[in-house]
C-alpha cells in the first residue's frame, strides 16, 4: 500500500503520520491550523492540556537523537499521555527477537502510538502496514526518505512569518541529496502551492532527479538566494566530509555558507531557517544564526505545538471519553 | 524467615511477591480474580485508574530486561503512581556502595515498592528481609529461581481458556533445568490442582528431582503432548548452546520445536504458550507461534492485568485515602 | 555577575540556587521553613502536591550521579512537575552542537527550570548567566565548587535535632580541599551563626585559605572532635588514594574514620552525619555509621524536602494559576 494511503484512515482522516507526499492540501492546513490552538500551550503556567490522558506512546528510537526525542516526550506530556522511552540498541532486539514480533508485544500491551527514528529509509511505513488497527505510528525521521514533523513545523514558522504561501520564493541550501528534512520540506512547499522552490548546493549533494521535484536547481548560491522571501539552511553532516563529495568545511563555507552579505540578496524580510543542530562556521555564519531574520529558535519551539496536533489528530480521532475527567 | 512466610502481612494478606511456592490456592485465585477486574483496563479509551496515585515504584534492574521493565512500568503508571527506573550497572554500585546501603537510601527517600530483577537466585528474597515494613518487593525474575509474576499471568491465560484447573494436563517443554518460569509455573500449577504436569526435555535440562516437584518426566515429546490442554514451550537461552548440554539449534528443533505434527498430538482445543521472546525455528515453528492455538500474545496482554493486580494486592492493602482525590 | 546576584529577582526572591555563598540568613531561614511544611508529603499516603503542575524540569547531567538524579526527580514528581532525564555524555552534544546552543533549544521547548550536574566548577552559573528570563538553573554539584542543595540538607537536619545554630560546635571531617559539599556546608554554617566551625584534615587535604573561611583547622581528630555538637564525615574519594596526597585506606581509617571511641570525645548528644554513598572502614565504622548518632539516613529524607522547598520557591514565585485544577 502507497504511504499516503496507508496514512489515512476508511473516512479520510489521518491515522499515521509517516510522510507528506502525497497528503492532500486541506490536510496540510488542518494540521497548521490545529497547531495554532496548540502553540499558546507551551508559555501557559500549566502546560498542559488532557487530551491524551491514558494513552501510551512509545518513542521506539533505533537511532539516537535526544533532541527529537525530547520534542515528542514534551508534545506527548503536555497531552497527558504517558510515555515510554525504547532505546532499541539497549532492548530485547540483543535477544534476537525480530522486529514483528516486538512490535506484536508492546502491541498486545495496549500501546497506542509508535514514534519511530530508524536509520533505513521506509523503516516507519513498513511499522505502520504491520500493526494493529488502533495503533497510530509517527515517522520521527527515517533514512533520507522522510521527516515529516520537522516538514510541517517548517510551514507553520513560514505560514506565521508570511502568511501565504502562494506568493513565496524559498530556497532550501546544502547537501539536498541525503536529507530526509528537505525532502519533507519540498512535498510541503509543493503542496501548499509555493510556486517557486529552489535548492542549492554542489552538483555532487543535488539529486538527479530534483527536475520532477517541482524545484529549480542551483549551484550559485548567490543566484539562488536573489529576492528568496525563505532561506533554509541544511545541517552539513560532518561524517559526508570524507568521501569525495565534499571540498573541505573551510570551502563549503566560503561556497554555500550563508553570510550577511549572501543573506543580503534575498528580500530584506527574509526569515532564516535550520533544523538544527547549527554548525556556526560551516554552513551559516554565527552573525545569521543570531540575527534579526533567523527563526531557528522559533522553529523549536512550533516542533512542540505541530507535534502535539499530529499526535492529537492520530489518536484522537473518536472523541475522548471524559468519564474519568482530568 | 521462608519466603511464603515473608510474603504475607500479619493479617496474611500479600505484602510482597516473591515466589509462588507455598501460597495459598485462595490468595492465587485473589489475584486471577483481581487482575480479572484490571483486564479491561488496557483497552479503556483513558487506561488509568487512580489506585496508586502518590505512590513511588522503583525497577530496580540488576540485570538488563526492555522488556519485562516495560510491562512493570505500564502497569505502575496506569494504576497511576510515579515509576523510577534505577539500572544498577549505571548507578553508585559503580561508587562501590553496598546493596543494603543503597536500600536504605531508596527507604529514605519513601519510596514504597521495589521491583527487583537480578542475575542471583534469592536476591528479591534477600532485599524483602530487609527493606523497611511500608515497603513491598516485586520479584521480577532471579537467577534460576521464580518469575512469579510470568507464572501467575500463565495461570490467567489459562483459566480464561480453561475456565478450570481440576482437569487439565499440562506440558511444559524444555530447558526445565535453568528455568525461573518453568519452576513458578509448576508451583502454581500444583497449587491451582492440576492434576497431570508434565515435563518434557532432554535428560541434560531436567532437574534431578523433578519428581519431586509433582511432575512427570518425559525425554520424547511425542509422548508428552498426548492429549494434553495446555503446551507451555520455554524460551531455549541460546548461551547454553556452547556447552556440552545441547545438540545443535537444527537438532533441538528436530527433537523438542513445537511443530504442527508434534501439535496435532495434543488435545484439539489445546493452547499453545510461551513467555516470550521467542526463537522461531529453534524451540517453536513460526506456523505454531502464529497459528490459531497460540495464545502468546494473549500472555503479554494477561502480563500487564497480573502485574497491576500484584501491584495493587501489595501496595493497596490499607484503603487509599481520597482526601486529596484524583 | 557574581552568583550571589544573579541567584535573586528584582524583588530579592530566589531565582536560581547556585551557591549559598552570599545568601542573606533569612533566605537560608526560608527555605528551612518551607522545607519543614513538605516533609510530611513523603510520608502522606498520596505524596504529591501539585504545586509545580505543567512545569517542565530537566536533569542536565554531566556527570552521572544515579543518587543526585532521583532525589531530584522524586521531589519534582512529588510536586506534580513533568521531568526529563538528559544525559550529555549520550546526547545531541556527540553532535557537535555547544552547550549554549543547547540551552536555546531546550529554553525554546518551554522548559522552566534546569538542574544541573557537572565535573567543572563554575558550570551551573554560566548556565544560569545564559538561560531566558523565566528559567530557573539548580545547583546540584559543579567540580569542587558547590553542592547547596545538600548543605541546605545538612542544615535541615542540623535544626531538626539542635534547634538552634547560635550556640553549635561543629566539626567536617575528611578531604576539605576537593569537597563541594564542604564548601556548602561552611558557607550555610558561617551565614546561620554557627560559632565553632571546624575542618579536620591531613594538611594536603586541607585548603590553604582555610582561615579565611571562616574555620578552625585542626590535623588531630581527637583534638577536633572534642565537645562538638555535630560530627559531618565527608566520603573519601578513592581515586584521590593513588597520588601523594594520602596514606593508603587502613592508615587513613586510623587517622581520620570515625570510630567509636573517636565519637566518643564529641558530645554525649552529638549527632553524626555523611553526604552519602559512605565508605565503611574507610572514614567512618560501621558501628557508628548504624549507631544511634548517626542521621545519615535522615539526611537522604530531607534531601526530598529541601529540593522540594527550592524548585517551588524558585519557580513558583508567582502564583499557579488553578484555572486547570488539580
Amino acid at each position: 500500500m502507497k504511504q499516503q494511503d496507508i496514512q489515512l484512515d476508511s473516512e479520510g482522516r489521518l491515522r499515521h503520520f509517516l510522510t507528506i507526499d502525497g497528503l492532500k492540501r486541506q490536510t496540510l492546513v488542518d494540521i497548521l491550523d490545529t497547531a495554532e490552538n496548540f502553540s499558546t500551550v507551551g508559555s501557559q503556567n500549566v502546560k498542559k492540556v488532557p487530551l491524551l490522558r491514558g494513552k501510551t506512546i512509545i518513542n521506539l528510537f533505533f537511532e539516537p537523537s535526544t533532541r527529537t526525542r525530547t520534542t515528542f516526550e514534551l508534545a506527548a506530556k503536555r497531552l497527558s499521555a504517558d510515555v515510554l522511552n525504547i532505546n532499541i540498541s539497549t532492548s530485547s532486539a540483543s535477544k534476537g527477537e525480530s522486529l514483528l514480533d516486538m512490535l506484536r508485544n508492546f502491541e498486545a500491551m495496549f500501546c497506542d502510538m509508535f514514534v519511530v527514528r530508524h536509520q533505513t529509509s521506509g523503516a516507519a511505513h513498513f511499522i505502520a502496514e504491520h500493526v494493529a488497527p488502533h495503533i497510530s505510528v509517527i515517522n520521527a525521521g527515517d533514512g533520507s526518505h522522510a521527516h515529516p514533523t520537522q516538514g510541517m513545523l517548517d510551514m507553520f514558522t513560514i505560514r506565521r512569518h508570511k502568511k501565504e504561501f502562494h506568493n513565496l520564493s524559498v530556497a532550501i541550501v546544502g547537501d539536498i541529496l541525503h536529507s530526509r528534512v528537505a525532502r519533507s520540506q519540498i512535498h510541503a512547499l509543493n503542496i501548499l502551492g509555493v510556486p517557486d522552490i529552489r535548492v542549492i548546493g554542489p552538483d555532487t549533494l543535488i539529486p538527479k532527479s530534483a527536475d520532477n521535484l517541482g524545484v529549480h536547481v542551483y549551484h550559485d548560491i548567490r543566484a539562488g538566494l536573489r529576492d528568496v522571501d525563505v532561506v533554509i539552511m541544511l545541517r552539513l553532516q560532518r561524517e559526508r566530509m570524507t568521501g569525495a563529495m565534499l571540498p573541505s568545511e573551510k570551502e563549503y563555507f566560503q561556497c554555500y555558507g550563508l553570510t550577511p552579505d549572501k543573506l543580503a540578496l534575498a528580500r530584506p524580510d527574509a526569515i532564516v531557517m535550520h533544523p538544527g543542530p547549527i554548525n556556526r562556521g560551516v554552513e551559516i555564519a554565527s552573525s545569521v544564526a543570531d540575527g534579526p531574520q533567523s527563526v531557528i529558535l522559533e522553529q523549536v519551539t512550533n516542533g512542540i505545538a505541530i507535534r502535539m496536533a499530529i499526535m492529537s489528530m492520530t489518536l484522537g480521532r473518536s472523541p475522548v471519553s471524559d468519564k474519568e475527567g482530568v
